[in-house]
């Protein structure tokens, strides 16, 4: 039966954690690393295990762990994490519950990044250059890391591990077209040949050696801001027939770049502008509006198979690019 | 491998839809029925099958029903709609797409009530009296609904029904107490005999006869605003040892009131306030504060068999009720 | 200058504040008062006066009140205040900020209602009745009240004191047209003899004497709920040809009720949704969707003046109704 | 009286709209110009005039320019505009509507910035370049401009224009204390000497010429991003006593850069997190979590005078820097 309890919005900021260094450079991204000297987390944790039964039929809380007390727990062990990453962080986190409370079967933790970007001040030389003491609160998109370990007669296992780039939202300004799609006697959409396609997006990808997830190697660890550039640049290159289209050839892409990666899976949604003005003298803009709420989604899986079907394809010339 | 696309936030709104009347009276609750003159709905549809595959990986839109078809097609349903739920109309409308679109394999659909609660007016004698022109948008607890069908070679199968209410908050101002919990260094809560518990609630449930749940047999449908009426009425009753064996507890009265039920599933938050000034002179009250944000929170489900348990627990007297 | 400073989103929640009673019926409302058992308030004070200069300009705290002790007086002061009324309630506060702290030269606060509606329970007899332990968080309309007060030579002045309605939201399915407007080459919205108009309302109201705002004696104090009544019972009655119309008309009703009223001002709001499908065999329904983003508003204040004026159109025969 | 109306929500993107280049160079900021690729603007417009007071008090609607005009007029402006900046285009529209419609009598309108950041794709090198066709959504800070305008005998005269960045959320992770306050009975905030200071700051300017705002002349120009860096920079430079000290600070900075300035004003916030693990071996590092909901706020402007004080007292050695 379902049964399982937990703490939610657990927000924890860690000043001067140990930097994130040396990761693997690819064409997409001038990204190289992480200061992590200021590291903000959402963290949701869920624990279930059958000795917990008694509480909810029972009202007996001898083997509750307060959820006030989980959230302790959480906070404290980001003091002593030693390593660099979200992904590492829960992970460390997880294996903690497991050994501290021996009714605990299994432990599901979802790390979200609360992001805070450089800013700039003015050094004796009056140049700008970048703060080490002041940053800004983006409110864009972040990176989120989820896994769910279970007890097992030896030892601790690692069941799901994911990493995950949410709420990136793109917007090319030309280029993209939908049509050929199905026309009948519920279709009001017209063919266009040239939208100005907004899209948002959350992109999850799994290891295939869950151990290259945690950062402790950083050639191996895939960094959620590489992520992003490679899908800003695939979209950037791309005459894009739809998203679906777009969201298998970023796919494609990142499998290509991190060898080490099994799945790449994608939500999408499109929030594409609605044209007002289409021609305006002397200039090639336009002006567009705020779409009414309805928004369109799709949901797929990449995988290392279609990167080998998606490049034989290309080899042979019939691929879009 | 994941795959699928669909509609969000598709908005609808119907007047004059026929009335439901005659539900089964409990009596925890003076719910007789609703009106419908304003049938208000956020849908969301999701479409699944082998034939999209192309349209990913080849940008071939050549079976890809726009997404802004979808939305069209439900609005259009709603206005041909004939029943009185909204667990009745998604299902019409999931049958709608699968007779209509063959590449269309499965189908899910999640319809939430956007509630309008009645006004009064004046009339000629000078009373106060229920307005059937004017309604409040209410923006708290809703109902949902959600439906998955499949087709099948025969004919097209309901995989998973299921009616919820969502978001319903409660406060009970005093008899609640937490103790007992496990103790150790990560624990700050103290033991809490009396405090004001405040919760939100999700419960979901589910018919042993998927048909029930079409409100085609008044008798034997199950209306959120009965369901919202017991939670609050156990939670009356109950000295709350746990929103634990509260929810229990609910969901075992839920299924005795409706035994045309088979589950009864939870998930619950704890956003209890903090105590600011405990004793007032010459009065019960006290002064209570917003949390902080971390909340706790449940995931339980209840079946028939734990109401024969509770009930035979009560029955040799040793049940809190 | 431009100088003052304080705290925001205070809430404070009191059990068993003295009920409101006796308030004065009116044909509209059924509404007789408000047992208190559950008070909630979201609440924001804001301080000026010379003397905090220095605090910015030289970084000097030493007369600084900090935000966070001005968080606990008004919390403790929740618990030493008996009056029933937020009007009542931030008058004590900001009477006696400005009797502790000499610095202080004005003060303002705002005091906004967190609602919470009666549940039900059943009794011993198995009939559903409104329970007085538990409590359903609303999130609709709120009351809330402002008041300004200064210190004077000889003791406290009240420099503006107001009370109001916010976010109340009304749908009316049919009678309301908007045609006769100003149409040109920006003109794409077609005149409308019968739409559903869908408002959002602010209601501000202030009154003659200062002294009835705080419920002291119930028979001159106007709640916010009559206001609502008010509100709905005319919109009710009324085919609006406009919104602006529409509350000109409610403002001369709420000043007829309450003559201890000097003017009322409406902030009002046009959500109203599009048609979708107009014409439903053997049934008056139609179904809409919502709206693009844009929203038009109104601003309009009604004094006695325009009660007078309007009193006498309508004896003379040629007013609307 | 309060009499108005206009619309909200005013969603208008435009994209090649004529790059800003040119503004004035500071040390603080990099900054050197907009590309205006995509160009975002919410607005806002509300009008008066005497002679739409018979649409309210009888409802004759012939003189009312429909909201939903107003929304296709400032969008089909967005279009023919020709400068740079939103302050420029509100000016624009605002002079439009003036000259339009003769039962205008002023109008109001603030424009505010959706703000999109750029984002990198892969070039022929293989290198990470800037792309100009792809754009991110940002959800953070933004610029706003207002403006009122009136119709005067002779002309339309501007009678308040000013400039913004709004929501900017800067924290500094050490080097700030909150010292010397007020203790008393109402006080349980310690000293602290050394806290990490999270601040939202909502930042004004007003020209001392009106008509250096509208980018005409980029060098008299003031962009937000500018205003941005600025604060950032003094941030990062003071060990600041308090919020009031640091926006008082800014201020100064802002007009000791911009001479063309004759007020800014600040609205700024505390969101200060609390101290969880405060001692980490062999690490500066600390753990904190987000505060409770309440906040601090202030409000301040600063003028020329107090950039001359500041100066002088700087001059004579008693400044904190």
């Amino acid at each position: 039966r379902t049964m399982s309890y937990g703490k939610g919005d657990v927000f924890a900021y860690r000043t001067y954690l140990k930097p994130l260094e040396g990761v693997k450079q690819i064409p997409e991204s001038n990204f190289s690393g992480r200061n992590n000297i200021v590291f903000g987390l959402n963290v949701k944790v869920e624990i279930a295990g059958q000795d917990f039964l008694p509480s909810f039929t029972e009202g007996d809380n001898s083997l509750v762990v307060a959820t006030d007390s989980m959230k302790n727990f959480i906070q404290r062990h980001l003091g002593s994490y030693e390593g660099s990453t979200i992904e590492g962080f829960i992970k460390y986190v997880g294996e903690a519950f497991l050994n501290k409370y021996a009714q605990i079967e299994s432990v599901k933790l979802i790390g979200e990044e609360i992001p805070f970007h450089a800013t700039t001040h003015s050094n004796d030389n009056s140049e700008a250059m970048e703060s080490d003491l002041v940053f800004n609160s983006s409110r864009g998109e972040r990176s989120q890391a989820s896994i769910e370990m279970k007890r097992m007669e030896q030892r601790n296992e690692v069941i799901t591990q994911s990493s995950k780039i949410v709420d990136l939202q793109l917007i090319k300004v030309k280029g993209n077209s939908f049509t050929g799609f199905v026309r009948d006697e519920y279709t009001t959409l017209p063919y266009d040949s040239n939208r100005p396609l907004f899209i948002h997006l959350n992109i999850d990808w799994e290891y295939e050696e869950e151990e290259d997830a945690y950062g402790n190697n950083p050639q191996s660890y895939v960094a959620a801001e590489q992520v992003k550039d490679i899908a800003s640049s695939v979209f950037h290159e791309l005459d894009t027939p739809s998203i679906q289209n777009l969201i298998y050839l970023i796919g494609c892409r990142i499998l290509k770049r991190f060898p080490q990666l099994g799945e790449v899976t994608f939500q999408s949604q499109n929030h594409t502008w609605e044209t007002v003005v289409d021609d305006i003298p002397n200039s090639e803009g336009k002006v567009y509006t705020e779409p009414r709420p309805p928004f369109g989604f799709q949901q797929f899986s990449v995988s290392k198979k279609d990167l080998q079907n998606n490049e034989e394809v290309a080899a042979s010339g019939k691929a879009s690019r």
